[in-house]
């Protein structure tokens, strides 16, 4: 067992009682004394980067990759931006959610308190770092960080400014930490850490996902992977199918809520399919489809079944055609996510049945997918998307980082 | 992989969409057809109820499980009863639980939906299979039911008789199966059944639930093991300690929210331990304690660093003194299981402390731990008791059996 691990992830859970009783001021100081701190330790922060950046390039990361692990004066600034408006948000902690008198007089609350010690495992995205620190710090939780490798030196540098500045506030530093041991073996003690962790959140590729949620045995927030479909109803009005389609596929590829195939009702796509596929060719979308649609433009390859569960993350585009809007909730139904999902229809039965049936954190009617987002809900804030049933589904703003208490007092109740 | 498991549990998924849509008013006739014919399948219950309980004496089971495994013509009224009262609870399904207009005119709202697909394991209680399958038909749900071998006459009788009340319903049989092969190499397939199940709670003993948090890759909804304490602060009245810890270690022994260590300041201790411990011996209870405790009280016998650890279900009771509410609340944190704990004392300031740092799913102020129930709690049901912070925290009513989901409703927007 990892030293380094089981120390700070003791020291985080010996710190929980005090973080759940710091109030929102205190916390609100510390998130503005970070967002001070990232800009004046701006030029260490882009140079620990660089060393980042480096070593990655000489790997050969793909440009996406070494896009997200870019940090520049802009996104540092967005940070610190981030970082206040944060301190402008309702603290969730406290709350009380019911509050009820027993037939015995026994007086019930139910109060809204900090889940504890949360594990963030993520992929070598340094904002990440930042995001889950402040979103922790502002709903009274301890975080243990386990970036990636390839981030390290962002990674090291982020937290040393984030301790710099807590040391000038009343929340202990202690309060975030990074572990700097990104060894497999370690993450994976993490997994089962459950004397000290409350919650894992993976964020990241389906593969890191599914890792942890096979491997672990602390509770798992699941979020993130996103096989999203947009269904063109027959009675769908042409402009808005193909512009939602384009929308959905091509404004950001590489999110979980980009669309990764449209299915399309026989009789619009007879009449638009053409139109369609023009439209996607003319945004350097390659389109994949069944039988059917290759039969109706040339310009779709033939997709195989490995198609409809692609979450490309590219821009492709898979293409099913199907007969009624039953056939475009079973395909889903197979092949989905439980992510996000929209219809383009005119026929209000039509959108009932999908609504209802298709199982999804976020069904749309004549809306683009890429609207499930924590910001665009107006929570302020995102710490990930849920794609599970349990605790939080949907985009998690700063309610999905809490848990709930009883407090029941009495006069010696017994009966 | 069993072919009875994945052909039930696909047969499961298949129904969640049609269940999720059913009306309140079916789904209640379809418990008042089960609580029905509970009455009138009674004697063939019982004679298949016979052949389990022989079958377990036989083998030399302890009364405590015979009991618990046993039905009687009164328990099966009882769970009758409970099932017509479950048609009185407010059905959560279809909440709208928020509605907000976006600034782009997308309307959002928030609504309650089954969480799908549950998988319930449990021990050789026959009335779990009832109580889950009632409140699952209730909130829409589809349940596989993974019971004990040393139950499954009962079982299988029970969901006969579910079957044989839901065919004269609108709701399908199917949404209730049980798994008849109850080896334990086929529970442990449902373990990571992701592709069908949304849930697993297994109810039952300690290393039954640490065993499903361990292996399971399906989320865990985490129920039940309780180290309860109670703390006699310096402050407490004498009589008010006495009742609540007499009440909470005896009153029901093998259940979870009985207390398994008293926590006595040592003040209160030298004046009014004595008393305590010869309340607790006239009601059998056999007491272990710190050397303090042996000290004052010589009916106290030594206990080791495992009683700390203790979920006793007996009459016993782990007796700890410390010199302070901070030495309590540190015992806690140490040995607890964030299920239920208690303070009995006049000492505003020491209430305050104990219950904003004591970290559990209930936390008393002078009642017993007893009261962590979900018909206590006023809930009308109960599913079992969350001992973890994701989801549901303490005794989980309907509203546990539910997730939600964002239906969001545009014009074409894409952004």
């Amino acid at each position: 067992m990892s030293v380094e691990l089981v120390t700070k992830a003791a020291l985080l859970k010996d710190l929980t009682g005090v973080l759940g009783a710091t109030s929102s001021a205190d916390k609100n100081d510390a998130l503005l004394a970070v967002a001070k701190e990232l800009l004046s330790e701006m030029s260490y922060i882009l140079e620990e980067n660089k060393k980042d950046l480096l070593a990655a390039s000489e790997k050969g990361f793909p440009e996406a990759l070494l896009d997200r692990l870019k940090l520049t004066e802009a996104r540092i600034k967005d940070m610190s931006e981030a970082l206040t408006q944060l301190t402008e948000l309702k603290d969730p902690i406290g709350e009380v959610i019911s509050e009820t008198t027993r037939p015995n007089g026994l007086k019930l609350n139910k109060v809204r308190v900090p889940l504890g010690v949360i594990g963030m495992i993520y992929e070598a995205r340094p904002n990440v770092t930042i995001d889950a620190a402040s979103l922790c710090l502002k709903t009274g939780n301890a975080v243990l960080l386990r970036g990636s490798s390839s981030a390290s030196h962002s990674n090291k540098a982020l937290v040393k400014v984030i301790h710099k500045a807590l040391e000038k506030t009343k929340i202990p530093k202690d309060a975030v930490q990074l572990l700097e041991d990104t060894s497999r073996e370690t993450a994976e003690k993490l997994f089962t850490l459950n004397e000290y962790l409350d919650v894992l959140i993976p964020r990241g590729g389906a593969n890191l996902i599914k890792s942890v949620m096979e491997k672990a045995s602390v509770p798992v927030i699941e979020t993130g992977v996103g096989n999203c479909h947009v269904f063109i109803d027959n009675t769908a009005d042409k402009n808005m199918a193909i512009e939602v389609v384009t929308n959905a596929k091509t404004q950001r590829p590489s999110v979980c809520n980009a669309a990764e195939t449209v299915i399309v009702h026989k009789d619009w796509a007879k009449s638009h399919l053409t139109d369609l596929v023009e439209h996607l060719v003319n945004h350097r979308v390659t389109l994949k489809g069944d039988h059917s649609a290759t039969e109706l433009d040339k310009r779709i390859v033939p997709a195989t079944e490995e198609d409809w569960n692609m979450e490309y993350l590219d821009l492709i585009l898979a293409v099913k055609i199907v007969s009624s809007v039953d056939e475009a909730i079973n395909h889903i139904k197979r092949y989905g996510t439980k992510h996000s999902e929209s219809i383009i229809s005119r026929s209000e039965e039509n959108v009932k049945q999908f609504m209802t049936y298709v199982d999804a954190a976020a069904v749309y009617h004549n809306a683009s997918t890429r609207f499930t987002d924590g910001f665009e809900f107006g929570f302020g804030a995102e710490i990930g998307i849920s794609t599970q049933k349990l605790h939080a589904r949907g985009p998690m703003g700063l309610e999905a980082l809490t848990s709930t208490k009883y407090l029941i007092y009495g006069e010696g109740q017994t009966k």
